[in-house]
């Protein structure tokens, strides 16, 4: 297989999430890194792609330019990456996807319901991959969880719990600190500040895992600085679509809690219990039975969690290769619609859109719910009621 | 000191909870074990307490007998625990109580609020001792951490993480078992099941440990065995008198976990976790800085720790001698009271009365919130309004 | 069944072990504290039998006049525990024994292995029982391991390690400590320090679980602090009777370790893993298999962990719990031979005085290794070559 | 920086540690993949060498042809890794070194010390780097505790346990499965199975933390399967350069044990815990204080351990990224070397010629020393005593 062109749009250097990028499309040699518009500096953003590798005339200034010199290009980039801050998400998917590009969108997808359905949309119009990078969903053991509830190990999933909790944002002295202010004012953040950026993932997990979408939630925000306008913890109870119960929790005033995404899925036939801080093992209890702790890389697992898995049992793997697993499955997914070929069945987990949608859905619920002391709302995206 | 005299309700041949009590009421030699009236069965219950060398015109066929036998000894019973199941607790305990005899009441110390308070009252009037087994409070680590909290180290505590989650009721064909059976009836088991049995104990650390009281709540209730017409999973978010937030989540259907009582508690200046399965161990991370393992026996803890535990460091307590702090504590506080001394300070840490009261009232409230989606309600008893 | 009387010398006010044996003999409520000679001063000893409750006769000055005042009495003791120092053990269960009692004496049952001969032969003549206190084999799950070994889980045993590392002697500052230094002394301490004082426990444990004695031994012993004469630390690699090899570390400089007694056992057919700080999980993994956890109190594991398991699963036992378990066996043992007939079979777990006297063998035969650079030496008491 | 170009021998497809290589020297973007001999058969070689790549031409059949291609290019790889079976890796390395190539060279890096001491000097003689791949030396929080120890933090190193166990190589039914098999024959194999495959890393590692090296040693192998020449199983005892006592312990029938490489560092000031598998954590624990939790990615710790670590605290880093910090290291020296430039100093932790001579030495002392019962040899190695 020829490697695929990539290009990446955020990024730039001294970003959060951009070396995260570059480092899990370049891990399987899939991809080529080929263009890019990493800053909202023009020049910083070149100068940087240049200690890259990409050659001079795709290290764009803006991602304007950057769609008016690949979309003609016999060459050009076969998945777009994006990874600027999340008011721009849509714009940049949208201009992209309509010229039939495939793009990897960060997370959140946009900024409102109503973007994410035209998004959702626009792809299927248009045929292309739009997928949404939750990209814990990535890890091989998350993987072989989603194969067990599928193949029935854990019979009807009843209960869901979910968390995601850290303490990083809980130093009263900092909440003046505009690296962290920014993320409770609803001028710069929108509705919901915890929620959105981090319980999120864990609910995204939660229908990952179970094959259960949200259907009516409740919510409670706390904001334990209390100057803060948005929620630093928020507790959500969760109807799903297959009667489970789902419980998430999130916070960043948790103090000790490192970055605490945790699911435990409990059905008629057993539980299952996984830590993305410990993510090489899963404690799986049969009704009954004993708890079993499933090693990654055991040889013996799904399908799933073997194609994700790489490096031999008893060493660790972590977060950089989940993400890489979204991009080999995105690579897999890319090669089989070029060639017009069906893609190996295994490499279809990655997030999608329609999740990217369903998250933005659950969000403006939560913010719904919680502003209405608790009430039950509908957690579905409106074209999906 | 000469040994106490103690008085045994329930807990006859076979209980669940009857050789606890012995094992941690006879460890540290400060009661003698004097009376009993062990069953429900007059003769069975005469023919264990032999074996158990209590004096046979002293191992009596029942409580009234007992409360007649005992009542004009000079050699009386200092203490009567009462083991026996629910509905019996307030006739028993109000009896002896009426009587001047110091008791320790299994949880919940009532059926109902208004039988609750009642009890509340009539102890203060009589001014005997009236406590009630929430044993788990007794752990060297659970008084730490309240110690801590006391203290100051963690400044205002914003939030409260507490659950308590087993999943030994999971099993679809056990439902029918009348030992599960019944305590999902509520013709039996009263108005709640999971959250009265076992989420109270939650709640009660979550109040020992903060030092806050709930204020109001609010509950989602769930059957994850959807025959059952009580819970048997129910998370609840709850407002406290001092500020914080308490999340606590109970379940019976959580297959995988044992008993999983554990307790988090986040304060302005750091976070503490503890789990009663490794009960020697509290994880403490001062506000950023590092995790600490504050061990069990170190020797430098808080006075109310230090009394607590009784083994070096390094050998695991347990939940038996949890629950002989709870007795030790009453031995120093009968002592105190009957050479009308002062009780040792750190010797008054054993749940009260008033925990078992503010007990009921948190489950009526839960029912009630939960019977209507979720909405907040008071969850203080009446008399503390 | 009555109480047996129990009676105690040494472990007055303020000693280590005391405590422990107090609590452990009293826990089940099978004995009664009868008779005592707790201190070496006599005045001090009785006034702290008084508190205990003793009656003031059988609140004895010294072990000989305990022994002359028990040893015609109708009632008396039943069973005697030794919980003095090292160098008067021997003396102490070679009197009582030779008048009949039976004894629990503190480890090192005695200071040279004729002793320990002697002890041997003496008890067997005298059909009494000797019992030397290795507590740790109390745990429910040493007794599940014993089992699984004995009834061939694992196959034929391979490979065991065990080790017991601690730190509490790491200080330089403190090697002047009188109580640390005596320890390392040879003057007062005997031949070795470390491995005699801890490594003992472990290669005891070693031989209870895998039902295979010490053969041959190399040793290597340390001083991390050099102005040490006798190990703070020690390695051994021991042959043992059924072909494995033990490999055993003891240490108390490892500073972060706790009494981390731990061993692991590895068979043809799976392994095992269990901490002493840790009690209640043992770790197994069958071969080509996935490791489980096994609870203690799960309420399906052999009949010897059932016995030796109180509480209900999911609730911590410790140590006095283990420690309690050798005075469970031992209460059955001394009323079957009271009564003639066949004690319980799971009952007869307690470590014995040949167990004693194999441990005596080991140290001298460690030290005799260590001061040869680890040559290998028999590991065996002349008696059992 | 341009990339430089990097090269392979070895590591062909269905390798086992082929894999690795490739996503950690890509890891970064720091290397080009740009030539290699992959197999030991030639076309497959070369097309498996097409499917990552490599140029037509660069893909070439053998390492001689390689080298031949590569020596007098312009562009020739800056980087050659030997990958290949342990017994040809002498002649490549030296090959490639003789043309001044820097070499990766997988472990161990001969068979023989006087193999060793050539490359050593060859090295040396030629100015080229000549690194060994001990990989989970490049894991952040090891590092971590080598800046520990050498800044102090420890004070003098006194004890050290290692160990590196695993079970899979413990099943009988498997011992004649030729995959297994060759390990265990001299003829295939060499000296030593167990020890030279894993416990060697334990011991780099222990060399690498505390900055001492084996003086002496005292080992002991077993054959836990009996039909075995060399061992599965082998404790070692070690006198280290500064005084420490190193206690290594390496395993493969220890079922249940991953990759079981743990170190445990004890010094006069405080004592270190980190195990490969869970390698985000590291506990600490300074002499009478509390063990405190290192985590990864903290941002205040040693400047050798953020340079080694990329993602954000809470976020699992696995083995694959410790192995690109190897490569990470090597681009600078290189690079530095190019440009005639000095290194960034916190990259030249890697590991050298001289560890890899250091290893062979005590590969053969170890295998010396068991053979004659355990007598202390000496393992430098000749050209260091
Ligand atoms: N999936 C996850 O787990 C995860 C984790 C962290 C961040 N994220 C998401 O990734 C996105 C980026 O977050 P971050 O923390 O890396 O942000 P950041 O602020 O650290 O970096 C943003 C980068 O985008 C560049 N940029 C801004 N506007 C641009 C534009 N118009 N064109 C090109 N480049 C532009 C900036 O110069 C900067 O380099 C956000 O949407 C965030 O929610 C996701
Ligand atoms: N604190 C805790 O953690 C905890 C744990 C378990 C049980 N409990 C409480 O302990 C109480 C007993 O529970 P259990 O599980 O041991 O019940 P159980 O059914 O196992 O035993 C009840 C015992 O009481 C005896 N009894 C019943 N009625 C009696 C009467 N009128 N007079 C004398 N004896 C009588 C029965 O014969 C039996 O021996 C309950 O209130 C329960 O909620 C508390
Ligand atoms: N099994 C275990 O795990 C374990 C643990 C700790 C101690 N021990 C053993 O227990 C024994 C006691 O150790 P310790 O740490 O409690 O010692 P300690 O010094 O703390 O206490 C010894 C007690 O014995 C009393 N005593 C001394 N000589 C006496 C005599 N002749 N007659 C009566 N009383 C006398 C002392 O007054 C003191 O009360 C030792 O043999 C020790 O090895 C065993
Ligand atoms: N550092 C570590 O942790 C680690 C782990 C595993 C293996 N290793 C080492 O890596 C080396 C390879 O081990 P492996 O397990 O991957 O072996 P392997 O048998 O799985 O693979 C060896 C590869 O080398 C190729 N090969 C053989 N001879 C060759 C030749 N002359 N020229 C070119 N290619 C040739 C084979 O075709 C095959 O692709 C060994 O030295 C081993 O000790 C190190």
């Amino acid at each position: 297989m020829a490697r695929l062109n990539w290009g990446m749009i955020g990024g730039g250097e001294g970003s959060q999430i951009g070396p995260a990028h570059r480092i899990s499309a370049g891990l399987d040699g899939k991809f080529n890194f080929a263009a890019s518009a990493l800053d909202i500096d023009a020049a910083k953003g070149k100068a940087f792609a240049q200690t890259l590798g990409i050659e001079g005339d795709r290290a764009y200034g803006d991602w304007r330019e950057m769609l008016a010199g690949e979309k003609d290009r016999a060459d050009r980039v076969d998945l777009v990456t994006i990874a600027t801050p999340n008011s721009t998400h849509f714009e940049i998917a949208k201009a992209f996807t309509e010229e039939g590009f495939h793009v990897l969108c960060e997370k959140p997808m946009t900024m409102t319901v109503a973007e994410a359905e035209e998004l959702v949309k626009l792809a299927e119009a248009k045929g292309t991959i739009l997928a949404v990078n939750y990209g814990y969903s990535g890890y091989s053991l998350v993987r072989h969880m989603r194969a067990m509830v599928a193949r029935g190990d854990l019979g009807k999933v009843r209960l869901i719990k979910a968390e995601f909790a850290h303490g990083f944002h809980a130093d009263e002295a900092d909440a003046d600190n505009p690296r962290v202010r920014w993320r409770y004012d609803p001028d710069l953040a929108g509705v919901s500040a915890q929620f959105a950026d981090c319980g999120i993932h864990a609910l995204h997990m939660a229908s990952y895992v179970s094959g259960q979408e949200a259907e009516t939630l409740s919510a409670d925000f706390a904001s334990g600085i209390p100057s803060r306008t948005l929620e630093d913890d928020a507790m959500l109870n969760i109807k799903m679509s297959g009667g489970a119960r789902c419980r998430l929790w999130t916070s960043s005033i948790a103090i000790g809690r490192m970055h605490g995404l945790n699911i435990q899925v409990f059905g008629e036939r057993g539980g299952l219990r996984w830590a993305q801080e410990q993510p090489n093992q899963l404690f799986w209890t049969p009704l009954n039975g004993r708890t079993e702790i499933i090693e990654r890389g055991a040889g013996n697992l799904s399908p799933e969690a073997d194609r994700a898995s790489r490096v031999t049992i008893g060493h660790a793997e972590g977060m950089p290769l989940a993400f890489a697993n979204i991009y080999l499955d995105l690579a897999e997914a890319i090669s089989a619609h070029k060639h017009g070929r069906t893609a190996d069945s295994a490499a279809t987990q990655y997030p999608k859109a329609i999740d990217g949608l369903r998250s933005m859905a659950a969000i403006v619920a939560a913010v719904d719910s919680a502003k209405q002391q608790g009430v039950w709302v509908d957690a579905r995206p409106p074209m999906l009621r």
